[in-house]
């Protein structure tokens, strides 16, 4: 995996960007993520970035897909880490798109200390979290007065692949429950707040949220996984446990059978 | 507080679109928000909303400031409300522009809640939370494995200006604790923490993120109360409690005075 063509006459100072592309829509990066592709000598970009993004970058840039689909081959962390050192080296300025924010179970921090480790310059441009921004458009706020005074954000599945202890606090907890990915886990998560007592909480699914694909699934933590299969909903989606979701208008013909666990 | 001049021929269709400012860089909006402004014939915006931002807007679109600053004559909610209606009603589309996420503690809801009560149509723009962009600036990621698998946004005074809740459970728990605004109970959310025995717990400071005002403190539990006081730390300023404050630069020269609580 060592580059070594060189095709400029002057070798650009190394510099590497980690951007947010944010949820899926790529009218959701910043403008300062856009402002950094324009600039980018190479993008390496993830499955979960919007490719239409990559029409800011200059036509001469390199674009190389360094993303994870379930099945596909996909490259290794190690891999993509030594990609972009190599490209950095050799072209200059490297974006790195990542899905979403880079912080948010992105591995962006072992990117950024793998370039300093070469003494590469990074530069951070957050992204819209899709833990935040999906469920606000679809109108469910995070916090409410009276529902939530605050969120707890947790993926599904460790590294090793277990659920997350951090996700039994959270089921404990008065917070609104936001979860990434993992949806394959639902039977079990759902489990975990019914050990809480948590039958009638609020619960959302939201598929491909910002994209034309999206699909939204609204119920309880006792009904949530046949609807999800009655409604087949796929990865990658995210969940949404808490009274907030009680705000979103699908809600309004369930609740009359389910009184809510606390009520504004 | 009711508009009745009517300088236009034709009413235009009324429309409120909440939209995200970002933490306060005006640069860290989203393409969206800023086409959302270009299109608007009434701006209200906040005291943590950057003001340059009001540049994307038609000349001719009208200009509100509703923030509520400390000491200040300010609006209170109920009367944002009745002026966002007041002027989609009488100038067609309201951009609501809220400093971060409108739904991150900026009652975003409540807003939207009071516009489908005049049956006006709603859209939701989210923006860059401080809560996960501002720590990513300074590349703090909120979640690193090894040191934290989830993380949990909580402000430090609810409604009746009491310290949450939510703050004493996120204290006891493993997740990355993000607390938004609050700085002046700085020394009695340390004392939560001493209370779960979390003395040298890494703590960052960070005060008018992204902005050239931007000022970061790093230390640890015991010591940040003072270390707030020697540099002078002033509100909008948020709190970061994890072992994922330990990867910043500034950390470096206490590392050796402190063992981690986890470590990778």
């Amino acid at each position: 995996m060592i580059i070594t063509t060189q095709n400029k006459t002057a070798v650009k100072e190394p510099k590497i960007t980690l951007v947010g592309a944010g949820p899926g829509d790529a009218d959701l990066i910043t403008i300062k993520g856009m402002k950094a592709l324009q600039t980018a000598d190479v993008v390496l970009y993830d499955a979960l970035a919007n490719e239409e993004l990559l029409s800011f970058a200059p036509e001469t840039a390199h674009k190389v897909y360094v993303g994870k689909r379930s099945g596909d081959h996909s490259y290794s962390q190690d891999a993509v880490n030594k990609l972009m050192i190599d490209y950095a080296i050799n072209y200059g300025h490297v974006v790195r798109l990542k899905g979403g924010d880079p912080f948010v179970f992105g591995r962006g921090y072992e990117e950024l200390d793998f370039a300093a480790s070469y003494s590469i310059p990074t530069v951070v441009i957050p992204g819209i979290s899709s833990s935040i921004g999906v469920p606000g458009l679809q109108q469910i706020p995070v916090t409410h007065r009276g529902l939530s005074e605050s969120f707890w954000v947790v993926t599904a599945t460790t590294a090793s692949q277990e659920i997350s202890n951090d996700l039994y606090d959270a089921a404990r907890s008065k917070a609104t429950v936001v979860i990434l990915m993992g949806l394959h886990k639902l039977a079990e998560i759902a489990e975990i707040f019914k050990a809480e007592g948590k039958h009638r909480l609020p619960v959302a699914l939201i598929q491909s949220g910002s994209t034309k694909n999206e699909k939204v699934v609204i119920g309880v933590v006792d009904t949530i996984v046949e609807l999800a299969q009655e409604n087949k909903v796929k990865a990658p989606a995210m969940m949404v446990f808490g009274n907030v979701v009680s705000l979103h208008p699908k809600f309004s013909p369930i609740r009359e059978f389910y009184e809510l666990v606390a009520q504004e």
